[in-house]
């Protein structure tokens, strides 16, 4: 097995040509279950919204030429020959010189163009005087004004939220193709790592990466499948991989990768399959002893234990895949521009990943100010920021003021 | 019943005094499903993490005092004692002179107070040349150095993430106290409305509010209880939403509000207990038929038929009262600053809402341009818009390139 350390865009591009990842499948769900799933094919209305010519106006339909000429002084007078009621069809056919009640959202009925608002007609017994004149196609809506019949309305990719599943509504759909969720095995192991609810015995710690990977895993697109902490033993360790191959389309394990004879997770990686391992290291800070392995084509990613390691791994390298496995096009949007507000040094010949805090400043500048580690285990690090500033590797440091790109972490809720 | 227009503020501060909204009650729930709930209180760590003073190097274990005086070419020689392995209590004690092999995440033995790093160190047999001095404390993450015992870690009211979850794991928790999930009712009447899936006669369309309201409750933090679509009939409607206040903490209809005889909602929210109705119209644009009731404290919202309509009613109006019931505190910053691309007219004496889209120009402004609504029964004008612009009831006119306040609809995606 080599050892040699890929720089951090070789790292991606070995990711993007090793597993090509796309969407794993299509399925049909209804539509009240539709939420946050990606449609799996571009949606085009098999209907006009609105279905029919509306009125968009509580008043009376008309033949618009026979208002011409109307004045709040020179009245028009038309014969009112029924009323048109909302959502029921109508047999009324407007002739010259005579008129129909109409209300809001009804239809207009056969012979009328144009809707007089009730606020510009007096109604006297069987007449009904127009005190205004109206254009051709005033005060209503057009059948197809909002979606036309075989308009593409939604495309493949799209996220479905409620406006989404409005529209979807709208045109009567009921069940919605999406694709697949991607599952996501999630594992740790460690010679100090204990499960969450567990006795700590001295010189142990409890495990955070299953859980924090699990939730990101949620927020990616994809469903994790918890299989729980592993000692760092090769033949169990590789029996956990195996299951996890066998339930899920990626497996994600944390721990057990840094160099040194003790760490296990690479000679699992490399005894599972071919083609193995194909990121043995990467020169990034931090997340430096990443490893990946393709099983037939399944991707194996072995994370960091260091909590920020791994979370940060997790979202530069896992978060994309899954992504592209549940075909949610990537977000834009999740940048902002802000100030350094301390110097910032990379490590040497590293891409370099500092986590940061936003503030305003007093002139309501944005500014981006490291968050202190306290050391590479701390878990409360990510916890704290509000983002990271990538630094490439030939930069000397970032100067204080200098600008910025925070990728920011928490663009919460949507709606 | 009056019909009296409230204004927009008196609208919300009636219904803050009105409904009071809290979260409903508490439940347990197991880390791992605790993802997007709020928590339900503050959470003390019970331990220190880490819980013991941990090496953050591979090295050797050291008294620093030891060490003072070594350089490159002037090693100090110590007397390895032993190992301490990582995950695994230790019985050594480092005494004057001694070293003792030490791994990352490995707890410091008694006596040792520095690690030096194994890039400083050279092993013969039973000695160690250390090459550089070490500092007390360097190359040690003391216990407690990331979370204190006793120390407030995550406060109520936060929305649990991916991070918030790492940190409760770190802390060995298995089981999280949360707000409950307020249960949401919806509904739609109207004559005209069709439930989708079902034949479109001819004057009829397709009822979009209850999904896209329904999404909205999700996105909120509620959970959706859909009733259907029911026909504008008041016996039939009041059974429905008596149904709906037995079985959710909030009922939501659309449709049925505007003014006019044929519009039975205002009578049936009049008509199921006191104190019944407390707001029947708001000076706004959209949205003004909006009508509110309270059922022995229990909100009923009427919101308008209209998509645009109703989702912003939603919005402005219900989300809130949601959010507070599901214990979340408001999110801040889902507003942007930009500049009208085109002049914005309110209407007269009504706080209106413009739905714009937001695009950059030419020297890199943000932009806001009003969605053509086509007519206000448009479905697709929230869709394609990617927030509002809220204009005051004095105001004559926005004009173009004058900044505005965008409150953007979605910002997507956590992580």
């Amino acid at each position: 097995m080599f050892r040699k350390l890929l720089t951090f865009d070789e790292a991606l591009k070995t990711i993007r040509q090793q597993f090509k990842p796309k969407p794993l499948g299509i399925e049909e769900v209804a539509l009240l279950d539709s939420h946050n799933r990606v449609l799996a094919g571009n949606v085009k209305a098999m209907i006009d919204v609105p279905p029919f010519d509306r009125s968009t106006m509580d008043g009376y339909a008309v033949r618009a030429r026979d208002t011409f000429g109307a004045e709040e002084n020179r009245p028009m007078s038309l014969k009112v020959c029924g009323a048109v009621g909302i959502g029921e069809p109508t047999k009324i056919t407007i002739r010259r010189g005579e008129a129909a009640e109409i209300v809001t959202g009804a239809p207009m009925p056969e012979g009328a163009d144009a809707v007089v608002m009730v606020e510009h007609a007096q109604r006297s017994d069987s007449n009904v005087l127009v005190f205004d004149a109206v254009a051709t196609d005033e005060n209503i809506m057009k059948a197809g004004a909002d979606i036309r019949k075989g308009e593409t309305v939604l495309k493949t990719g799209q996220l479905l939220g409620s406006r989404e599943i409005g529209v979807l509504a709208a045109l009567g759909t009921t069940k919605v193709t999406v694709y697949l969720v991607p599952r996501v095995a999630v594992l740790s192991t460690g010679p100090e790592v204990t499960e969450p609810g567990r006795k700590l015995s001295f010189g142990k710690i409890y495990d955070t990466n299953a859980y924090s990977l699990s939730t990101g895993v949620l927020e990616s697109g994809g469903r994790p499948i918890y299989l729980g902490v592993f000692p760092d033993d090769l033949s169990q360790l590789q029996k956990a991989v195996r299951e996890g191959l066998t339930k899920a389309d990626l497996v994600v394990t944390s721990g057990g990768v840094s160099v040194g004879p003790r760490d296990v997770m690479p000679k699992v990686l490399g005894s599972l399959g071919e083609p193995g391992v194909v990121i043995c290291g990467v020169a990034m800070k931090p997340g430096k002893p990443t490893t990946v392995a393709s099983v037939g084509g399944t991707p194996v990613f072995a994370l960091p234990g260091h909590p920020t390691s791994a979370l940060l791994a997790f979202r530069l390298f896992v978060r994309p895949v899954i992504e592209l496995m549940a075909g949610r096009k990537r977000e834009a949007g999740s940048e902002v521009k802000a100030f350094a507000g301390m110097r910032m040094f990379p490590a040497k010949g590293r891409r370099t990943f500092v986590m940061v805090k936003l503030n305003r400043d007093r002139s309501d500048r944005l500014v981006a100010t490291p968050v202190p580690s306290g050391a590479s285990g701390a878990i409360t690090t990510l916890e704290k920021a509000d983002g990271f500033v990538e630094i490439a590797e030939n930069v000397q440091f970032v100067d204080v003021n200098e600008q910025v790109v925070v990728h920011v972490f928490k663009v919460s809720d949507e709606g």
